[in-house]
């Protein structure tokens, strides 16, 4: 079945915008967060959490349910919608950035990636070729090109590691045959301007429903960052949606919605709700600390979610300090409400067009935005 | 502040009946199967899941609560109601069975028990005035005495352990302040007759507003344990509920409501679930099987829970075998509401007069209803 994937620009403010990207599994307004469910499963939350958050698009990891339960199983239960029960729109990464994170040991040549499981030190092998296919048995909304996400700050093995991705991804616009799914293109480039546009020139030049930008967020330092978005955003075109892989903290959110990104991922918010910790305007709240102990009051008294809506922190403490199973459940509504809220609230500012401000206003409370 | 506890009987059918249990947190209909949540949380589940699944008491344990977070830090919070945000009935235990069955050592004496704490080795002592004076602390509705448990099938032991748990019921019932609780007694004796004669006529003899059969379900068989029900259950008062502590399992229920007992409580539904195991009519069913791995069916196809609803057991098994949280979160709501339902079908039955036909029916199913 066919489907055209649009993106209309709904409002802009400055260089940021508020979009509706339409998929098989609804629309998507942008700018988003979405959730990390990287084993089909968005941790300790049930889709019916998840919705009342008001999560559209999930996400989910090739690499990690190509071992586990199997992307052909996945397909043989009705895809990833059916088989975890998320009615929105979903997006897979590549597989590539598992690999090279995850994999016990990996050997990189011009066609592929050859790697040992991270779960059993089995072998495999993943080529563009194969991570499409992967992705078509699973069935995402939005599917990412396999690439190669190299150490941002090499500029010799960035460059080399560009001749890699470049056919890569032509190699994966090929292979793809389902209508069904949009196919992203990812520019790489690390840290370095020249190598960005390159890559941006590159990738831009085949006509694909969204562009990300990837190899952020891995090293580098924070305005390193936010400057390769100042180099590399203009250089997408403005009538298809941006996505930054695997960003991020509440800071980088309003950085890069400031500078013209549409769609974030980041799996910050579950993981460090398990490690007890809650995201607050202005930084984290670390509920071991034994200053919670007595403390009648919520995470945030201004919170809307169920979290805040009911427990204190002493509650939390309690749970965290007793490593019940409920702490990571609460603690995860929190903190991916606390990063849709923060969209939301950016998307109304832009609609307003008084981004800057809110943004102003909101960065006033992290000391640490620099290095 | 004071309250007048109440129990009406709505519909009897043989020895089994329906009633109303009134608490200052609202009616609890009867029979009723209470949901453990041992650390002020039923484990994996928010109070939003429990309310859905139909639960109305949910029990809470004194010795866990009185070592962490402390009771009185749970008053100074506002109670356990307020504490873990359970709007409905509460009961807690005195803390006396978990002194035996989970302290690293421990000394009794005919004043009360000196254990150290199985978190830090800490020394600690429960008597019948600490106990009351603990739960009276936490605030539950229905409050339990401090009794022992003793090895059921010990008839010296059993017999010299009444001359211990008596006179401390007498001196629960003198240490208790607060009119808003409901102290129930409770009826040991092991798996003998005459005993639980003796501790029935002793524990009946106090007017209190409800009576508790304890001390089963610890090793005894199932024919001991329905015996001694047969034996007991006629010797409380028919005008007040009657609780069988830590029982049971899906056809230990049925026995015993159809014995006439009104109140259960027990963590095998969501300790199961953690292990990756479902309850299904007639008996269990394992996740982690191979036999699920490709199965699209729910655990059960005439179950209205929400796991049921909408998963499959090959996506409940790729949870289960990931060891992730949703695994717990998704079988525990399938247990809970599993006993909380079957609880709801004998209530119906018994409005109608069938509950005999009903039990028979369901008890088919379990092949292993003996020793």
């Amino acid at each position: 079945m066919g489907f055209e994937f649009t993106f209309e620009v709904t409002a802009v403010d400055g260089k940021a915008r508020n979009g509706r990207f339409h998929t098989p599994h609804g629309p998507i307004h942008t700018p988003v967060f979405a959730p990390v469910g990287t084993q089909a499963t968005v941790k300790a939350l049930k889709p019916d959490d998840l919705a009342s958050l008001g999560a559209t698009l999930v996400l989910s990891n090739t690499y990690h349910l190509y071992l586990r339960p199997g992307d052909a199983l996945v397909r043989e239960l009705g895809g990833l919608h059916q088989f975890m029960q998320w009615p929105g729109p979903i997006l897979t990464d590549s597989g590539g950035f598992q690999v090279f994170s995850l994999s016990q040991t990996r050997k990189i040549d011009a066609d592929g990636v050859t790697f040992q499981s991270h779960l059993d030190g089995s072998h495999h092998r993943f080529t563009p070729e194969s991570s499409i296919a992967i992705q078509e048995n699973l069935g995402a909304d939005i599917i990412m090109a396999f690439d190669e996400c190299p150490p941002p700050t090499d500029y010799a093995y960035v460059q080399h590691s560009l001749t890699r991705t470049h056919p890569w991804l032509e190699r994966c616009a090929a292979a793809k045959t389902r209508q069904d799914q949009a196919l992203f293109g990812i520019v790489q480039g690390g840290i370095f301007a020249d190598l960005r546009a390159e890559s941006a020139a590159f990738v831009t030049g085949l006509d694909l429903p969204g562009y990300a930008i990837g190899g952020l967020a891995v090293g580098e330092t924070k305005t390193q960052m936010y400057q390769t978005l100042d180099a590399t955003v203009p250089l997408l075109p403005a009538n298809k949606p941006r996505y930054l892989m695997g960003v991020g903290e509440p800071e980088d959110l309003v950085n890069a919605v400031l500078r013209g990104v549409d769609i974030f991922d980041c799996v910050a918010p579950t993981r460090l709700a398990r490690h007890g910790t809650a995201y607050v305007r202005g930084g984290r709240l670390n509920l071991r600390n034994a200053a919670h102990t007595r403390d009648a009051a919520p995470i945030a008294a201004d919170c809307g979610c169920y979290t805040c809506q009911h427990f204190s922190r002493a509650y939390l403490r309690h749970l965290v300090k007793a490593d019940e199973i409920l702490a990571h459940v609460l603690l995860s509504i929190h903190n991916v409400h606390f990063l849709i809220d923060l969209m939301g609230q950016m998307r109304a500012a832009i609609e307003r067009g008084e981004l800057e401000g809110f943004a102003e206003a909101f960065l006033s409370h992290y000391e640490e935005i620099g290095d």
